[in-house]
Formats: structure tokens, C-alpha cells, sequence
């Protein structure tokens, strides 16, 4: 199988989610969701046979900052309506990842063709909703601002167990200056359901990270000497969980093309 | 003059805020209030002439992390019921500092016989009140663990000026693990009028501290290779900016002893 290089149609109305759901339904919208539909909340998708949905959802509980989850299917089921109406897990996110038994078997646009009746989705929050908060008070984000993934890296840190999840929590990385460390602890620690506050700051070895130039996921970015490495608990924490468990079937999101929902991130924030 | 060694009082009953201020009226209880009256906000003093109030009270508006002004007396008067019905300023404190043109000239434990008509009082939130909420959520505030003051740093961060008022902010410095940062940047972020969230974290150097191991007041407490210094604006800034001005008369509270008002430190939580 071939990997479809990420791209951007500009064609796309960023105006709405069930737009920009709808086109990328239609297939006229592919590659990375970022950008997409601003102010409205992108999930992580991990798709799960039954058998294992019960331990899964446990190890999202036991691990909320990681695995917060914001939508859980029915089995079979490929609605999840309390992230839209309309929504279909099977054809509204760009590009998919199919597992078997922990092997990479396709990148499809489209799982309906691998769809099974005891398939649960589950939904989980992801770092662009505070981000455009971050932004939106005026810190920048560094990776944004250079236009490269988010920085992320395995930690030291192990996630709480359930059945046959485990392993270590992934964490991404934004340097700040101090004061800009301040703020972004004071605005994501509204947004518990994507990934709340930070879960370190300053001293990665302290996390088991040896190099900050060499994330295990995405692309490094510069730390300056004022500034402190800031990290938070990352969504594809359960994506390395589950390869590590090599189920016999499994479905992500292709990295980058997220579920796009019609909650609003400022529904997202507790205060 | 003398400087009176700090004690502490045992007979006092610490239960009310109101019982330990009469005790300190009757001068039953001497020198510092740490852990008097435990959930009850303890405030900063500064008294200074009719004619220097004005400007002062711009000063605190433009500097509240610092400066975070709980109370204010009429010129005269030395009570301020909004911290008390039956406080009183001339009396309520076990010390004083009398200064004339900013030379120390006394050090009373009553100040009824400095007393001027024209005098106004300035009552400064102070660090008990959140250091009292960091515990209470089991984090470690290292000088109270040691029993020694809290250290303090004059810093290259300049307050914004007022009048005649000007001068280098002073910070308190408390180290903690970075899990315990995040939570203290949370829990201090309640309490906008007592210093509220800290000002820096993790690079003393940015804010002009050169050596940790000395500071400008109070004591100096171990720092861990595990743990950030954390700062914290601090209630001594006004009286090092007071001590620059000079003022031809001028009281302030001696060293560590301080305002017991009636207001709880809980009423001070913004949620």
C-alpha cells in the first residue's frame, strides 16, 4: 500500500463543520483537518471490536488528560450524535488507518467497506481546540507558527492499566517563555476534555525525555534559552497503546485527518 | 533602639480571627502571626500621609500582583471595617515600624501616640492566605516545612510607576516538583487579591536573580535538581518602593507580623 502524501483542497467552506464535514464525505476535501472549521472541536479516532471496547473505555477513564473522551458509539453503530446529527464515523474523516492484528493493512478515504457489526467508536479530544485558545490570548504555538506537526514524545510515565491496555502516556511539547507557561496553564486547565493543563513543564528528563530535537512523533521545533518546554498529555497516547495490544481489528484516523465535530471548542471550556 | 526577637504566644486562643486580634490588642500575643487564626486572611500595612495617598493608591491599582489592595481607611481614621468591625490600625498589630524620612525611628507595639490626622492606611493581601490553599492540596511550601521565612528576590522586573512610586518588584520564591507548579499556578489563580498566579517559573536568571542561595529579604531554602523555583509577587515590593520614596512619615508593619482580618481566606477564592 502507498501513503497519500497530506494536502489541503482550498475549495473547502472552513465556515462550518457540517461543511467541511460534508465535503469531506463527498471526497472533496482531503488530508489534514488543521484549519478546518475554526472554533468547532476535532477528535482522534480509535475504532474497536466489542470484545475489547470494555476494557478500552475503562483505560480512557483511568486516563482522561491522555484519553479524553468525547464520543462513544453504539456497537455497529457508525453514528455518534452527540458530536452531530450527521455525523458517520465510516465516511467523514479524510483518510483512515486499518489494523489487523497490529499490522497496517490500508489508508482508506473511507472504512464502510471494513465495517463490522460489533465495531465501537470512540471519539477522544485533541489539542487544536486549545490551541486556538492559546491563540486566540496571543501566545504562539510554535509548531503552527513554523507550519510543522506538534513535537511529541513517549515518556517515562505510565498510563494506568485496564485489561490489556497499558504503556507509556505521549506527550506534546510547546516552548514558552515563563510567563507565556503561566497563561497556557491558566487557559487549558479549562478545557479538561482536551487534555486540560499541562502535565509537565521544564525538565523533560525528569519525564524520560533525552532529546527535545528528537520527538518520536511529529517534527522538533526550536526551544530558546528563555523559554521552558511545555507538555501535555497527547491523544495518540492510545493510538501507541493499542499498537502495543495488536488487536485482530482496529481503525484510526490517518495522522492529521481528524473527525470534525459541531461542538464549539468555548462549549468545551468549564469556565 | 532594639529589635524585639520574634515569638510566639501559646496562651492565645488561634481559633478567631477576632480573639486573636484582641489578644494582640492587649498585647497577649507578640510577634509573628504565621498560623494565627488559621483560614482567616492576614494583610500587609502601610500608612502613609494624606498627601502621598493618592499616588500610592494609582500605585497598587497598577501593580494589584504585587500590590493587591484589601483594604483602605479613611485619612484619620485608623479603622477599616470592611477587614473588621472593630479593627483598628493603631493597635491591632503585635509590631510596628515607624519611619521618618526613611529612617526607622521606632518599632512599637502600638502606634496610637504616632498618630496623625492625616495619616491613611493601606492594607495588602498577603501570601498565607494561598500558601494555607497549596497545603490544603498537599503540596509542599518548602520554608514552612523548614520553619524559616519565605525567600525573597528584588528582580530586574520594574513596577509600573506611580507619582513617586517606583521601583524593582520583589518576588517569593517556592520550589516545587513541575506536577505541583501546575497545580499551584490552578490554585493560586483563585486568588487575584492575595498575589494571585505566579509571576515566573523556572529561570531565575530572566528576572535578574543571579543566585537562588541569597536572597534580598527572608530566608534561603533548598531547590531540588527535580524542582522549578517558583515566584510569586510579593507584598514586600510596596515597602521596598515605599523605602525608595522616602516619605517624610510612614508606618508599616514590623517583619512577619501582621493585620489579622476578619474575611477568610475562602471568601478570597474568585470560584
Amino acid at each position: 500500500m502507498t501513503v497519500t502524501p497530506m494536502r489541503r483542497d482550498d475549495a473547502v467552506d472552513t465556515g462550518g463543520a457540517r461543511a467541511a464535514r460534508l465535503a469531506i464525505r463527498a471526497g472533496a476535501h482531503r488530508g489534514p483537518t488543521a484549519g478546518l472549521a475554526p472554533g468547532y472541536v476535532q477528535g482522534n479516532l480509535a475504532v474497536l471490536p466489542k470484545a475489547l471496547a470494555a476494557d478500552f473505555l475503562r483505560f480512557c477513564q483511568l486516563n482522561p488528560k491522555p484519553c479524553p473522551l468525547i464520543g462513544l458509539s453504539a456497537p455497529g453503530d457508525g453514528r455518534v450524535p452527540e458530536l452531530g446529527e450527521d455525523l458517520d464515523i465510516r465516511t467523514d474523516i479524510p483518510r483512515y488507518r486499518v489494523w489487523k492484528n497490529g499490522e497496517l493493512v490500508a489508508e482508506p478515504e473511507d472504512v464502510r467497506e471494513f465495517w463490522r457489526d460489533d465495531l465501537v467508536s470512540f471519539v477522544i479530544g485533541c489539542s487544536f481546540s486549545f490551541e486556538e485558545a492559546l491563540m486566540a490570548d496571543g501566545i504562539e504555538v510554535r509548531h503552527i507558527a513554523l507550519g510543522r506537526n506538534v513535537p511529541m514524545y513517549r515518556t517515562s510515565v505510565q498510563t494506568q492499566a485496564a485489561g490489556p491496555f497499558h504503556g507509556p502516556m505521549v506527550v506534546s511539547m510547546r516552548p514558552m517563555s515563563p510567563a507565556d507557561a503561566i497563561r497556557a496553564v491558566q487557559i487549558t486547565t479549562r478545557f479538561p476534555a482536551v487534555h486540560g493543563a499541562p502535565v509537565h513543564i521544564g525538565k523533560p528528563e525528569l519525564i524520560g525525555i533525552r532529546e527535545l530535537a528528537k520527538p518520536d512523533y511529529g517534527d522538533a521545533v526550536p526551544v530558546g534559552d528563555d523559554e521552558l518546554p511545555v507538555f501535555w498529555a497527547c491523544g495518540v497516547t492510545p493510538q501507541s497503546v493499542i499498537a502495543t495490544v495488536k488487536p485482530e481489528f482496529c481503525i484510526t484516523h490517518y495522522p492529521g485527518s481528524m473527525l470534525v465535530t459541531d461542538r464549539k471548542n468555548s462549549e468545551f471550556a468549564i469556565m
